[in-house]
């Protein structure tokens, strides 16, 4: 990534978005834990893994933000580069908590036996852990061969969680009240759609896309990636859990 | 610890750590303070504590990660040592705070006798802060001789409490509900596990590992060690203390 081909308006719109990120990602935390006391003791936990999952995210949002701040230096209108290395691994970090832990939300909310839900949670989970661990040393490897075999390694994981999502989950899907049988469904393909962009973007240096756009586009649409995959997702598995509560004491009373 | 030694990807590598470190111990506090509500109030004490061991750590790591960062500075992609001392002694506070506390949780879940909650945690909690005061002089020491008496003196008591969480809960173990014995053996052993891996680091300056390789492995190792044995610990408790909860809450039905 060679940041000296950005202009000043790209630098300052990407650090506008970084900020719209950290915003968007705490005021989420903020909703989804007042929402707890809403839904009902058995999806609490779904809820505060959600606001977790938003409150490290806004966590590495400041990070970025100050690390992109600290990389570049604005004199007479002119933007510089300090030479101090703008920290893409902040993105890993948080990947490596946040995915296997959305997995989990939805996991939770769909209030499966114990048995089921403790071995969906260790295999996609794990999964999720073992997609980001293989990304990574192609992220910051030199050669173009390195990244690419990095990222055929990492799409396995990827491409499983998939299966599972579209495939697995079908059948737990079928035994949800039928009020919240879409949501799921659309849960799940939220995070399907949503998680696309980020094996495409990797891809971009290899064809080329290197330049001042180019940084600008990956670093933008990551960030609107993680606002629906996380904040967009976590308020989406609060509405189903507030459904199914719901339901749940009308079925009681 | 020269740490001159140091690459630039080594540098930020162990900086990632630390700021993983912070995460995940803030973010385990907060679930584990959240899932108070969820736990009996006999098991309440275990899980606040809990959440205290991994907010003191997410203190510590913080301190650690600016430290990190005053060390060293970077100019035009070169790493430089800047004379600030990088200060390890945050490891030990932290340690003596929360490895007696680490203890006192899992003795808390069991549930004991009133004299015998008090005895184990006295003798238990004792013996983990003697064994981290014995080990600071070793750790400042210059000469070799020095750290080795103090690892040998700081070993008596480590080995006194692998004994008695080997040997010596065994007993209660032994009275715990059947649901939830395989749990408390497993963060029996999770402990003596994970703390294995401080006494062999601090070996490590005396075998000659002391080069940029070396302080890598140390520092993201005792990051693990300390996600492992205070997390990771923590949420096992937790889980104990809802499996107790529960059956308890069934037993009275």
């Amino acid at each position: 990534m060679d940041l000296s081909t950005l202009s000043l308006g790209q630098y300052t719109f990407i650090a506008n978005a970084f900020s719209f990120g950290l915003a968007v990602m705490a005021a989420a935390t903020l909703f989804l834990w007042f929402s707890r006391s809403q839904v009902a003791p058995a999806y609490k936990m779904a809820v505060t893994i959600s606001g977790l999952v938003t409150a490290i995210a806004a966590y590495h949002y400041l990070q970025i933000m100050l690390s992109w701040d600290a990389a570049f230096s604005v004199m007479n209108g002119n933007l510089e580069v300090t030479g101090y290395p703008f920290n893409q691994a902040y993105r890993y970090v948080d990947w490596l908590l946040t995915v296997p832990l959305l997995l989990i939300e939805l996991i939770l909310v769909m209030r499966l036996s114990r048995s089921e839900t403790v071995s969906k949670s260790v295999w996609l989970g794990g999964a999720a852990a073992l997609m980001i661990i293989l990304g990574y040393p192609g992220e910051v490897a030199e050669s173009a061969g390195t990244r690419f075999t990095f990222w055929v390694l990492s799409m396995i994981p990827f491409v499983y969680i998939v299966y599972q999502l579209v495939v697995g989950l079908k059948g737990s899907i079928g035994k949800q009240p039928e009020n919240v049988r879409g949501l799921i469904n659309g849960a799940a393909t939220l995070v399907v759609i949503s998680w696309l962009f980020y094996p495409i973007v990797f891809l971009f240096p290899l064809i080329g896309l290197t330049g001042g756009a180019a940084i600008t586009a990956v670093e933008v649409g990551y960030t609107i990636a993680d606002i629906v995959a996380k904040a967009v997702f976590g308020i989406l598995i609060l509405v189903i859990a507030m459904r199914k509560s719901e339901h749940e004491a009308n079925a009681q009373a």
